[in-house]
Parts: structure tokens; sequence; C-alpha cells
């Protein structure tokens, strides 16, 4: 990780760890539905999308501490749909980041119930978030309400377990990332973007990035499940082939898999080349994405 | 029913349905998802909390347009509730109003993902609303977070699921109810007097009818459990007595809690004395909720 985006991971990951984990303890609520969802918050995890909303901030030269919250609340409904997607009625997993999943610790009931209450509080940080504009905060509730629902996340979930059923093309395919794990990072670059005030220009730009860098994470993805190991993952390896899923792998083989990686990761370094400022950090953060082993 | 609140009903529920149905028609999502959103939806109920929603703002005299967004919000908020409740893991409930459970006719999967995106949607349809302040939109989503999450229905069914272990106190059993159902029929209530404008002193007023009339609801719930018929239901009757659950009829008898009923109901109609304008619907929404059969 080249030392720009290495010093910035440093000191804002514990800030923003410190932030949403805050978010969570002050709620009124029973000891054992709040210890469930931090359970799964506190299983670690790269804290991407936090760090982007940060990243961007940070950029434009904007205080931090808005985007800490921003970062938390996407960072939530990540976590809720892991704990969902880990359910024995979905994928079925007992292991997530090398820890037991949520509802082998605490129960199928208790991990629904844990992860559809960060998927509500989500949206109430947001519209609790100090030293923004009503206006601003709107325009976060409803691109997240976008990014996250059926039109985002749940959709492309959904698209997903139809591809399990039979291959793909590369178009359904890619549909179903720009949804399923796509919609989430362009939230968090786009959220940045307008708690910065970012221009027009370069909000657009910064959704080009989010995009293409979207795309690479999952491709990336798709190759550590055949090149990495369980150790380095937290999770099995191989499951994808194994399960004969639809992966950028199985549709263009390892080696077009790595083109198509390529291609991708320039086309996002292309799209911050039109934004107005110095845009190192997110330049490094397309190349540890791309370059992650796990 | 009493005149004014029938022909109330008869206006408002269609406006109201029509509105909630198009929300969900209009996103662009896959077709099976939407599919399932909408058979919950569409599966009936007595909309309550759209109808209420709508009532206050009628007693103001103020437009309707809105409260049918807020109203479907919160219908969507309680149809996931359900969705999730029914589960296997959950309450494994085949039955509801009569018709099979989202997950007996989409499978759990789609019907966890249903749930979560309506979960989701509740708060961009807010987001969206014309005609509203953007101070007032915050204010119903705040609300709407505090009383959908864990600190409100989301917890009371935490607190619930306890009391299927043990006896409850009296205590412990309104604080269920004050959550689980009552946290939502007061967000229904207390958006009314947002979208209204009703004054502080009027608001207190119409929340602390909300808080009886909740709970007048629900111990008419549990009696309708023994003393109602599963066809009048649309669910198994009898069902809490079987699984020896915490009740009102229960803990106080059947007389009891028939008493018990009577007293939140003539606290309901006392705090409506209280709020500045014509308050016959919500009296009448009071005398309706203490009577009804199903």
């Amino acid at each position: 990780m080249q030392t720009t985006l290495k010093q910035f991971i440093e000191v804002q990951l514990p800030e923003i760890e410190t932030t949403m984990f805050d978010l969570v303890e002050k709620i009124e609520a029973p000891a054992h539905l709040k210890e469930s969802m931090l359970y799964s918050l506190k299983a670690g995890g790269k804290r991407i999308r936090p760090l982007f909303v940060a990243a961007v901030c940070e950029m434009y030269n904007k205080p931090l501490v808005s985007s800490y919250v921003v970062g938390s609340a996407v960072e939530m409904i990540h976590t809720y749909s892991l704990i969902h997607d880990d359910l024995p009625c979905m994928d079925d997993d007992e292991l997530r980041r090398g820890k037991p999943t949520n509802h082998v610790v605490y129960g199928e009931a208790l991990a629904t119930l844990a992860g559809d209450a960060l998927n509500t509080l989500a949206f109430g940080v947001v519209a609790r978030l100090e030293n923004v504009t009503a206006e601003q905060k709107l325009e976060l509730i409803n691109l997240l309400s976008v990014a996250a629902g059926a039109e985002g996340m749940v959709g492309g979930q959904i698209l997903d377990m139809d591809g399990e059923k039979r291959l793909l093309n590369l178009q359904e395919l890619e549909t179903v990332h720009v949804n399923k794990t796509g919609a989430l990072l362009r939230f968090s670059i786009e959220s940045g973007a307008v708690l910065a005030g970012a221009s027009a220009e370069d909000r657009k730009a910064l959704v080009a990035y989010a995009h293409h860098i979207g795309l690479a994470f999952q491709i990336q993805d798709d190759i550590l499940d055949i090149e990495g190991t369980s150790e380095q993952l937290g999770k099995t390896a191989g499951k994808d082939v194994a399960a004969e899923k639809s992966t950028y792998p199985a549709l263009l083989t390892l080696d077009g898999a790595k083109k198509k990686l390529n291609e991708h990761y320039n086309f996002a370094i292309e799209a911050l080349q039109k934004v107005s400022i110095d845009t190192t950090l997110l330049q490094q953060f397309a190349q540890y994405i791309v370059r992650r082993s796990n």
C-alpha cells in the first residue's frame, strides 16, 4: 500500500470505528440486540466504504467528522446485508472474516432482527447529522435508500441468486455487480462529494471512478476466490468454482478476468483526471483494490 | 363503526393504497422482488397506521397527499416486520390475513430480501416527499428510524421473544407493547402532527392519545385471540393461550383485561380533550379499535 493511503487509513480507521461503535452503543435498546449488532460491526473488514467517504472529504480539505457518520451508515447497511446473506435460508455461511457468523452466535431470529435494526439505524444517523444542511442530509438519505434497496444492493442480491441457477452472460454479470456491490461503493464516493460540496463536473467524474472501481473490486474478489487461500480471505476459498457460480474467471478465463480488472482500473484512473483537485488518495485506493490479497 | 370515521375510511383507504402500490410499482427492480414486496403490501390489513396519519392531517384541514406517502412508509415498515416475523426462524407462520405468508409463496430468501427492501424504501419515499419542508422531512425520518428500529419496534420484538421463555409481569408486558406495536402507532399520529404543523401542546396531547390507543389495540388483540374465531381473525385463534404466551388476559384474567382496555380507552379520549381542534375522527377511531372483531 502506498504511503499517502497507508497514513490516511492509519489515522482515519480508528476514528471511523469509534464513531460507528458509539452510534450503536448510545441507543436505548435491549442489551443482547445491541450486542448482536456490535458483534458483526466489530468483526472487522477493510472498511472500504467509510474510508471512501472520508477520503473524498479529505481530498476537498473538508472536516471529516460528518464523513465518519455517513461512513458508519453505509457500513451498517453493508453489515446488515452480510448478516442476512449468511443466514441458512440465504448463503448458509458459518464463517465470515474468520469468525462465526452472527446467527451461529446469536441464533437466526436475533440475527435477522439485528440486521433489520442496522438497516433502519443507518437512516436515522444520517438524519441526525450535525453541521450538514437539511438539503444535503435529504440528498444523502435519498441516495442511500436507492443504493441500498430494491433498485440497488438488494436488487443485485436477487439477480445474484438467479445467477446461481444458470450461467450469466458478461452483461448480466456486470448488472449483478453494479447493483450488489457497486451501488454502495458508488454511494460512498458520491456521499463524500455531497458532503464536500463538489461541483457537478467533479461529482460526475467521481461517480465514473466509483463505477469502475466497484467492478474492479468484484473482479479481484472473483480472482482471489481462485488464487487466494482460505486463511488470507477469512472465508472458504474456491467456493465460487465449487458452486459453479457465474464469475469473471468462469466467463473470461483467469487471464481474461485479469485483463478486465486492468481495464476497469485504467478507466477509474482516467475518470479521476477530470476531477478539479488532487486525487492522489483515490488513485492509491484504486491500486490497493486491484492489488489486495484479501 | 361511526359515520364520520366510516366515510373517512371509505374515501381515504383507496387513495392510501393506490399511493402505496404506485410507490413500489415505479421503482426499477427485478420483477419477482417487486412482486414479493407487493404481495405482502396487497395482502390487506386494516391500514390503521396510514389512516391515522391521514386522519390527523384531515382534522387540521391540511391537504392529505403527503400523508398518503408518509402512511405508505409506515405501512411498508409494518409489512416488512410481518414478513420477517412470519419466517420459520421467527414465528414460523404459514398464514397471515387468511393468505399464505410471503416465504410460503416466494421462498425464505426472497421473503427476507423483500422485507429488507421495504424497510429501506420507507426512508426513501419520505426523503423524496414533495411540498414538505426539508426540516419536516428530516424530523419524520428521524422519528421513523427511532420508532422502527432497535429503540422501538425491533427492540419490542426482541423483548417479546424473551417473553416467550417466561411469564412477564404487567410492567414488562407493557414495555413490550409500547415498543413492538406502540412505537409505529405513535409515529403514525405524530407524523400527522408534524405534517399538519400542529402546536407543541397539541402534539403532546396527540402523542398521549397514541400511547393509550396503542396499548388498547394490543389488549383488544389479546382478547380477540381468546374470544374471536380463526375465520374472523384471518389467523389461528387461541394461539397465545396454546403457547402460554404472556398476554393481558393471562396476567389479569379476561375480565381484568377488559377493564384495562377500558381504562386506556378513557385515557385516550381524555388526552384528546387537550387538543385545540375538533377531534371527532380520532375519538371514533378509538371506539373502533376497542370494539373491533378482527
